[in-house]
């Protein structure tokens, strides 16, 4: 029932050009939010079709796809990994036929009252043909407007949303002729629009807009509670009440890409600046600064300025991996994290190390590195956390395990000795709250163990 | 006819394990060396079976075939991406069946006086049924030993291979009962060997023997000259007469893992090294050091150490790309680098960079670099390549464009004209004698203009 | 919005096999019906699992996906390929979750008046995630049964579906602990039931049971009007009121297996028999009856019976064709019917020929035939076809392309004329009357031109 | 070793066609002589270029392939399934490069004496790149013409070939501005040559040029020890000596297609006249004939008429099988023959049958069917083999498993039983004789037990 950590983009051309290479392209630069499916769909102010398939961005699409599912303007959508369920009937967007006009839909987010939306939907006798959430918007959308689509307004469609579908979400709907774009009213996920000569472009972030231009002129975040509609050639915004905002940190923290700006922050510096502010709370004496490629790369860089300990390149990522192909049955050995990360002994040998990482969840991999690292010669391995400790789930769309599998459930004594570390230190949730000043209250740090 | 820049693994296990899945790890490890074509050739004692096919190690293996091909003893292969011919065929390694015996061959490196050797072979009606100099090799060995693969010693095989092959070689012959591993007498190319309660494996670079195993111990090159036959379970050595090395010095620059060890010494060191002395030859007042991600980073790390400039994320790498979906044609912008490497705005703007990479070869890609920094606000960019400038082709392995095509067969003031670059320093080879001492005699710097 | 020509096949085991081989064992049985998609869904009395793709049975199954969808009961359908819409989507089974529990439904046929249904459901704000007619049912049974599904009853589901959907519709539905067929009033598709002492198979043609057991005790047509629940391990039945049968006459003709048996008639002695008909209809002199194979078959054994003409082999069937490779703008030849049928020379040449088909729709490919045997040295070709002249479409399932581009709206004289031959002769709605008997009134002529 | 049973094609085109897909057009009518791999070979008058890969023709190729493969003349080659070997090594045709000029070879047969011709060449140092016989071929040509293969004249490699390489063969290979076919002197395979205002044709069988033309004028046989050259735009024709001829009587049997004309006579009226001799020489009192479809069809037809036993549609072939999903582990029934035959009850029930096919060779298939059609309600199964009984293996390109395993090793009255029969009859070779009349002595009966 999981709809979490996936990515969305939009284009409305303004030339002749086919659209669905753009949308492609947009996607290409939001893979990292969601591996497991792709989508696009595209109008000609006719029609719009569809594709969609399990696999990365460029196993689904080729020359011959685009060249079939082609238009003006369109939507696409990146899909996380969730386990069960048939997910090839769960890819997005979804494509609708109502009175004999067709509507599209892609969403990022999970709905927070979903269930009970559902429930109560099912007592008026509706059936769902997918197991996602995003299928309850439409029957939401089209319960309470019973005329064809191209009748439905901005206004109409953006306060049924918010009325009856708790964040979060950043959604994307195609219609014939136009594109709307609505992101819920606490700003849980982000969403931006850009604009240049050739179009209009809507990106889950805005590093989608890079292949466009590698500035960031003309580019701005859609607001939470802001519902965006794009038609030939105008862009109309309304703007709903709003009393408080839940960004989600985590976007901060690990799911975003370090070039993306969101919450009006640039990931990469907010990342370095937790890694100074880690430093800041959790001095040691050490040698060098590790990274666990690539995502403790940014933490690292801050932890060296703060502490001055000289960041060095002690394990390097295989950029080659894919799955195990010895199983562990057959040998003695545990392969699995060896092959993605290796020790760069002449580095590591007889140091004092600080091994830094963006966050910590069940400690399985954080103890295989410690192991690794000593095995190649370490003196003592310092791990620091980027970030405050991951100590509950979430319901708004991070895909986080049981709250008994956290290992951040226990004291920082025996997750210490749990992942073998010489010591451990994370940032505090008022460490986190001196970076982010007056905005501090504008995050959900939920499952930070925040209120 | 170009067979370069490949990586070969073998494996003869002691116990009764298959041993097709720890190839298969081993060529992962290599995979960097070529993406073209893997396969593996693998022995029961009895047959040898062979599987090999275009696409990655990823791609081309599965639990269905690595449960067909199976033994005790294997040799394996990547395959770099060459040009033109057919090259399902020229995949490696090639089995072959003289006097109803099998032997297997696999073989990194590219064959001088190949031309020479086959057109006095094709003399005497020998007939070549692949474009790869392996196939030489057989000839060789087969017009010179008439008698049956099993009664070929290390002696004779060694011997006749060292009189009539020209390096670069590093090659791996799997016979039913025993693996032969050679190196030509320069050393052109790396060859490590590794023995552990389990087996003894070979690799083209040690990190193929990081998945077993995090430190280095027991591991050694296999020496210039040197040519080893693993059979059950004993390993034998020869050691034949050489008066010279050709070590490739573009092996420490660009070919091999960061990780491994070549030539006696870290890979990731010797760039940081680099890196070092190409501080200490060009320096310059500038705000931070931006490597080009991933191939620049370690000689960043040497340039920062030395000039005191912070190291910054000022270029992010999207791990996400394969080809470009928007025809070039269709816009009128470029977009191909855009999507590969991201400025981070904040990072860069307003600030004066040293741009760092390993090499220059024919200079497009970096004046698009040095574009897109400028266009995302940097007020400098000074290109500072970690490695001497390459300036001729070569004939022992690395595929090199034509000598017009290399961008520093210009001056310096023209290259940096070229890549709109403020300022351009490389390391001169009397730099690089510098960090080499008395080793630098052995080593090949024919492609950087050296002797 | 057409689901026409499709196969379903069902199974509920005794015993403790898993159940998906034995669907896709009946789903090849019954490929003929529909080669676009595949599809199982299967229970193991806790959860149903689905599995659908497009392609061939044997392209979508192997062995690893049935290790993954098991159970103990499931249903499968083959799928018709239907121009437009997105096919993926469309391919069935489908599986719906309402109120937490799973049910899976499969169909074969076209609702009459799925349109009105529609309209009316949108009105209440129902919405269609797919441009399947089977959707319908599924909004039908939920909005009269609001109630979890494993309380709906035989009595109620088969009374709601009889009451609200026009045929034509042979149906499994597939519940966590038993199966439902039903099958329309008017029985106009097949569905047959055989238990044998592993489990109960239900399927639309009986050679769907031919893996099983070659011959035929304990199957028995499901009756029009009746609806059959499996359950562990009991089979129930009620019989609806029914006035008047419609069985598609074109299933005889063309659709249904030769050796099924449809209606209580073999198909294949069906087509002999209207062969036969045919002959006495329309006598010609001649040398010899040649079939078009395979569909001509039975037809031309029935003619030769009655006509005393010798049957002979003079076309050919190509078993190896799918698509024309040379582009008939490369050529001034006309290739394609060329490769998938060959007239043997020495059979046809200066021979008058009686040439029998089971249908013409367009007449190209019958005039392209004609003008093959003329070209081989025929001397004359009289066509036969072993059935009524299609005159008109068919709003139950059976895909006639628009009444203007049937031939047979046209007089014999003109269809002669433009099919190249030098008579034709079809089996009149008399003949078939004679045929079927008292059983004539049973059957639907419309697309025939029939009542 | 073995790489009989194949086909080749090949065509020299007049215009500015592209020559690729009639190649591949004509691969796909010779489809019947291999599944295994399929191959083209095609010179633009420069360069000649290969593509080759496992499967049927029609999953070998597709547009893509024949855009890059082109030219205006080429050669194609069809592989029959072998067991053992790399078979992706194995496919045809093999391109070689000698001199630095490009030449291609396809084969249909085996060569008897490719032992002792391989063990000659070993001990001159040659060694074999792949398990084919066809190989050798290149070997001995090379070999003896140490010329660049552009000064190869039609008669010197004609001489060569004859002299050194024993049937059986039907070849071609491809120069960049030539093809050169060769039939061996026995005439064991069958080569034809056809001419039409567009270009020059050579296939295996000439139902290949079926897609070009369904008459049979312009087209002849290549004779044994025939060798042909055609060149731009002439051809040239070369008759050595012979002194016997040794015809595969098993082309006419099982291989060629029934539409072909092998060795002088059409295949499937040959089939029809053994089907007449088979009942002169083994009548039997029954109801109907019934032929296991469709290899059985023609001799059926024979029988039926000198018997005056009415052909019928006892057994019906399922068009679509591949694999069995059903491991027979699963159930206790066997299921193979079953999906692959279908009975219709009411043609065999209670009716005495006379089964009609064209070979026994294990006679396990064959029991099976007896027992389905008594399963299915036959009173009587009387077996009639419409070719003489298959007593012996081949050396000449016929895959016939060990003489052991051949049922016919029997005498009739134990193969009877075996197969469960009521009786069995096969044609005699005096009867075969009857039929070839003085031409008997031109074929080989080596495998019926003929001397």
């Amino acid at each position: 029932m999981l709809m979490e950590e996936c990515g969305v983009f939009g284009v409305f051309l303004k030339n002749e050009a086919n659209v669905s290479p753009y949308i492609v392209e947009g996607l290409i630069a939001l893979q990292h939010r969601g591996q497991e499916a792709a989508g696009i769909a595209c109008s000609n102010f006719k029609k719009i079709e569809l594709y969609k398939k399990s696999g990365t961005v460029s196993q689904v699409f080729n020359d011959k796809v685009l060249n079939e599912i082609t238009g003006t303007l369109g939507i696409g959508h990146v899909r996380y990994s969730t386990k069960g369920g048939s997910s090839a009937d769960n890819a997005q967007p979804f494509l609708i036929k109502y009175k004999n006009e067709y509507f599209s839909i892609a969403h990022n987010g999970q709905i927070e009252n979903a269930e009970k939306v559902k429930r109560e939907l099912e007592k008026n006798g509706t059936i769902f043909m997918t197991g996602s959430d995003t299928e309850l918007i439409l029957h939401i959308l089209v319960g309470k407007l019973k005329t064809p689509p191209h009748k439905w307004t901005l206004e109409e469609i953006s306060s049924i949303i918010f009325e009856n579908i708790k964040p979060s979400y950043s959604l994307l709907i195609l219609f014939e002729d136009r594109i709307i774009a609505i992101r819920d009213k606490k700003g849980y996920r982000p969403l931006s629009i850009y604009e240049d000569e050739y179009g209009h472009y809507i990106s889950s972030e805005d590093c989608g807009f890079k292949f466009l231009n590698p500035n960031y002129k003309k580019i701005r975040e859609i607001k939470p509670g802001e519902a965006v509609e794009i038609s030939k050639y105008e862009v109309k915004s309304i703007q709903h009440e709003t009393n408080e905002y839940k960004h989600c940190f985590f976007e901060h923290v690990y799911f975003a890409r370090p070039d993306s700006n969101v919450f009006g922050r640039n990931v990469h510096l907010m990342r370095e600046r937790l890694g100074q502010q880690c430093a800041i709370e959790n001095p040691v004496d050490a040698d060098i600064v590790v990274p666990v490629m690539e995502s403790g790369f940014s933490g690292a860089l801050g932890y060296s300025k703060i502490s001055g300990i000289p960041i060095e390149l002690g394990l390097m990522k295989n950029r080659y991996i894919g799955r195990t192909f010895i199983n562990p049955g057959q040998t003695n050995r545990e392969i699995g994290v060896r092959r993605k990360l290796s020790p760069i002994i002449q580095v590591i040998k007889n140091k004092r190390i600080v091994l830094i990482d963006d966050s910590i969840v069940r400690g399985t991999t954080m103890k295989r590195i410690v192991d690794m690292l000593k095995e190649a010669g370490a003196n003592e391995v310092h791990v620091r956390i980027a970030s405050p400790a991951v100590k509950d789930t979430c319901s708004w769309g991070v895909d986080i395990p049981n709250k008994k599998d956290l290992i951040a459930q226990k004291n920082i004594e025996d997750i210490k000795s749990e992942i073998h570390a010489d010591s451990l230190g994370y940032v505090s949730l008022n460490g986190v709250k001196e970076i982010l000043g007056s905005e501090y209250k504008n995050y959900c740090f939920f499952c930070f163990g925040g209120k």
